[in-house]
């Protein structure tokens, strides 16, 4: 194989709607490539055909200025408006075409070849189910109160700033799970145990813990040179989460180097807990 | 073509990590066939050769349940995970290897075929980031004080139940983006203005709006049979908030039909705010 072009490479996302899906399986995919050096540009709502003449010249412009030509990675549904695209001086690599082929043939149907709806809706019951759950994770963020817990799915237990509440988030907008939040307190720290006012939850508690060298960093981002980001207290506070969730039975996960995505689904994974959509 | 099979099919969505990238592609896909029905099975974190022969023992007995060869979406990036899977009863579909080849020729470099990072990875800057945008919006969701807001990238405004709290949120975690959210209040309605408070920011405004009879439908889901939740009053808030808006310049949308993830793309789409990450 020839050696890897030193040059940046530029990639364009293009999609008729708002390009996540485009982004995601195309960074999947240019993460295999550790030398090479790329350049990003997502066009969403590429939806007529003056936006997809305006996508070919962007495209053309890259290859022009690059000396190399882009890759594009396209989602775009509509017959002619991916005929356009797929005539721009670029690598285009689609995944939608792809693959409507195949499951026209297995299907033994004909695909409606409208633009696609990767994400859930709003005209339907999904939407209120995420809002409300967005509202839970809001409402049961503190474990000020355990008034609703009956309500929960999963309760995130955790020191401070070991990744609760953006999981808890993830959780209620990618599945509609009713997330919430119980931060371990100093007291409980102390005392070596669960609160009195958890045990009746203890099966839905799902326990976050962290590398003490990466919590002191993300401490110290937000209270540098505190006690709150002293390598003492953020290992005391550590091992004596873990001897709780140890000593109580509550499953644990590390989220040290999982992203925020990998968190939630490794939860519900683990718990089997059944997304609401 | 043949005629739509009544009987429903079951979909695999089989990945080494989440799985999010997988379905988020699968039902784009599967959206593109009106009539036919779907089971949905997500097999997240499919890693090591027994938990792939568990897979295929999965989608296998699926077959044999159903009596037709279910749909198997993968991301699986290692070559001998990939040909367990490929070898069951399924209509096999590969989102990564279909374009792998492709790109190691025009890039002139073997992948590494390591698993796949679709998403933010947690060990380094954009962990940090991310959560800071998420604690941003959630400090700012209410619009008790403005007192932040020269921090922020873009200020949503709207009546309650607009769709403003999940938009933020969805901002932080996919994009980084510092979003706060300003409720129009009862005050700001009547006097038909934006507060004083908010015009050294007027820049950075961007208004949510919704068609009356849907925001009475999510109102009435929270508090049934209110004024809140009354046609009248709901009709009468959307008008006045979409009068501030046109009064005031300030760019605008209806959030009545699209998703979560279309609103927030639209809005980076539109006011050109650059990503975080």
């Amino acid at each position: 194989m020839p050696t890897p072009l030193e040059k940046p490479r530029t990639v364009f996302f293009v999609s008729d709607r708002t390009g996540i899906t485009a982004e995601a399986l195309g960074r999947s995919l240019m993460s295999q490539f550790d030398g090479a050096a790329f350049r990003q540009v997502t066009l969403p709502f590429i939806a007529d055909i003056d936006k997809a003449n305006d996508a070919v010249a962007r495209i053309n412009a890259a290859a022009a200025s690059d000396g190399v030509q882009p890759l594009v990675f396209s989602t775009i549904v509509d017959d002619t408006l991916r005929g356009i695209i797929q005539r721009s001086h670029a690598l285009y690599l689609d995944f939608f075409a792809t693959f409507i082929g195949p499951l026209e043939s297995e299907l033994g149907m004909k695909s409606s070849h409208a633009a696609g709806r990767a994400h859930a809706s709003a005209d339907n019951a999904a939407y209120i189910q995420r809002i409300e759950a967005v509202n839970f994770a809001l409402a049961n963020d503190d474990g000020v109160s355990t008034r609703f817990y009956s309500k929960a799915d999963v309760i995130l237990a955790g020191v401070s700033r070991s990744g609760k509440t953006p999981t808890c988030l993830y959780l209620a907008l990618q599945y509609g799970v009713f997330a919430a939040n119980y931060p371990l307190t100093e007291d409980d720290l102390t005392r070596g145990r669960l609160p009195e006012a958890l045990l009746p939850y203890c099966r839905k508690l799902f326990g976050l813990t962290i590398d003490p060298q990466r919590l002191q960093q993300i401490r110290h981002h937000r209270r540098p040179d505190s006690n709150y980001s002293s390598s003492d207290q953020v290992r005391y506070e550590v091992r004596k989460a873990e001897d709780i969730f140890r000593a109580a039975g509550v499953p644990c996960m590390n989220t040290t180097l999982p992203s925020i995505e990998e968190i939630a689904t490794t939860i519900l994974h683990q718990t089997g807990i059944k997304r609401r959509f």
